[in-house]
């Protein structure tokens, strides 16, 4: 690589290059173990003290009160999707599922054949002079049935770059999907009762899930729950429940090692709102560029944004890789440009993009 | 390290040092992507190589029969324990397990939520003057049910090493789980309907399941089947279903273009037998130490032991440790010695095992 490349991609992301030089040398030998992490047993003296210690440093970044569990399960956010209903649908009628863009609407999709769903909106397509504008639902029009198993959010969603605030006043247990925004913010684990992520945009690589969950939630699975989707079945034993996957476990601790040294989540909140604020600043004093997001809704995290035209488009996308700033290109279902921004972004990687927009 | 280590553990097993030099070099960067591996995208041009050659080169080593699909999953043979009724078990009143010992047992156990299970013996004791040893059964006093929905076999127990002939005669689907001889030896593909292994013995590091499954087989999933635990959906999607775990499956490519290197699976099967010819014949001399399995039933991958007495068994583990020979204990259900010998295990190692037993 000749010049300094920088990676906007939604996930897998970039991980710091301190980061990547420690799995290297841990990759030749682990500490004094005689072995490769690559190589290292799940029920290995080494690996208990490296699971241990991750969920340690996870409880003291976040300060996850006393009664929450911290579990590595598999199969992503996608496993997830069936493992929400599964283990905390029990006997009651329904569940709710708050409708943010694409991501809420496939766990939604999901619970449907366990159980009733019940949808809220939270955003809404308001027409002005200028075309549409994506706005916040009020939500004191939303009646959550009092019945209802779980409220379940999705506080960043990565297609359409919308973020929700917090639901300070549910009357049912709150869970979310935190697989874009995990560790980028403080949370307030008064609003929260489950979360879950995949750990592939902030916390290491595709192949572990974290789900940090209150204690008295874990003891409801549906009788046909499939064992490695079970949480009390992993909360007992400490996620080593088969051959856990080691290596992602091991990078999720490198990452919450290097978060830490970073200051903890008060310095990653200040960097996403000034990576951000740069950003759409650029992106709307630009006419050639377009997003429609309300400002109380634009995520942090993922900015999507459109060029008036196709062929300014596919010239931007180049000019980028040209100027080594990579995976900008739009999902698949959205099309447009997208830059995904996690803790590792760099300041001045977001400059230089948003200099481009200024100089389409 | 000062002297060469070897490793014997049941896994997440060594690795060819090729190999993980290898995964340095892409962990610094993979080809000229500009990323490194632990970053490359599960929808990105070059992870759609490698997968595609990850499943060709075990097609072509294994020479797996068009009508076959091989998936990629996650959550290990574990969530294949579920998997299985749930995608195949479809309209039939009873699933057949082989009992062989600990992990068929297992999978058993697990079917049993989904209907009905009916139980084969595979073995037998036979006390004899010497003591108990363990037989293969009969099989002509197995009487499958006509209406099973599969017969599931573990070919290999790594617990109590047996290893079970080819089941050649089944009128039903035969199941095997591989996840302890994945491509240790060629496979009659007649003989099985289903193999899968989790690979972090023979095929790479823990994370990443393989799944071989005839076409046929793949849609009469139950409704209630999660999403990540459904054959249909991993063959449709190319196992690019969720952001699919592109380390693991990246490994799994790098132990098949290893194994192709060694000169496929016949030379595999042929250091097999010799390593472990040469161990039993080392045990069986030795007085002190007892294997109890019978000829016919013993595993060459997991050859486990006895040492007459605690506090001699206690001093090998140490003595072979300060040799160089790691992860030698006994499972913990079981005790005793236990040397797991997989495709990478250097037979020097080998001998320097049966030297230490024949000087007890």
């Amino acid at each position: 690589m000749s010049q300094r490349q920088h990676y906007f991609a939604a996930g897998p992301a970039a991980l710091p290059d301190s980061v990547k030089q420690q799995i290297q040398l841990d990759i030749r030998e682990y500490g004094n173990s005689g072995l490769s992490i690559l190589e290292l047993g799940h029920r290995s003296a080494e690996f208990a003290i490296i699971i241990e210690q991750a969920r340690q440093l996870l409880r003291s970044l976040y300060a996850i009160p006393d009664g929450f569990q911290i579990l590595f399960m598999q199969a992503g956010a996608t496993g997830q999707f069936d493992a929400l209903p599964l283990n905390l649908l029990s006997n009651k009628p329904v569940m709710t599922y708050v409708d943010s863009g694409h991501w809420s609407r496939r766990a939604a999709e999901f619970a449907q054949k366990y159980g009733r769903v019940q949808m809220l909106s939270a955003v809404t397509e308001n027409k002005t002079a200028d075309g549409v504008v994506i706005t916040a639902r009020d939500r004191s029009d939303w009646d959550i049935a009092a019945d209802s198993a779980y409220l379940h959010v999705t506080p960043n969603e990565t297609i359409e770059g919308i973020q929700l605030a917090d639901i300070t006043d549910a009357t049912v247990p709150v869970v979310a999907d935190m697989t874009s925004c995990l560790l980028m913010r403080p949370i307030n684990f008064e609003h929260y009762d489950l979360i879950y992520a995949g750990a592939q945009k902030t916390l290491g690589i595709a192949g572990v899930t974290v789900v940090i969950v209150r204690e008295d939630l874990l003891q409801q699975a549906a009788e046909q729950t499939p064992y490695m989707l079970r949480y009390d079945v992993h909360a007992q034993e400490q996620s080593i429940v088969n051959t856990t996957p080691v290596f992602a476990v091991y990078c999720v601790l490198r990452m919450l090692q290097w978060l830490q040294a970073q200051g903890g989540l008060a310095p990653m909140l200040a960097a996403a709102n000034e990576r951000s604020a740069l950003l759409y600043q650029a992106i709307d004093a630009q006419p050639l560029t377009c997003n429609k997001i309300a400002a109380e809704l634009r995520s942090q995290i993922n900015v999507s944004f459109d060029i008036d035209n196709e062929q300014r488009l596919q010239a931007f996308l180049l000019q980028a890789e040209a100027q080594g700033l990579l995976g900008l290109a739009g999902h698949r279902k959205q099309g447009g440009v997208r830059a995904s921004m996690y803790n590792g972004t760099a300041l001045s990687a977001v400059e230089s993009l948003a200099d481009m927009i200024t100089a389409l």
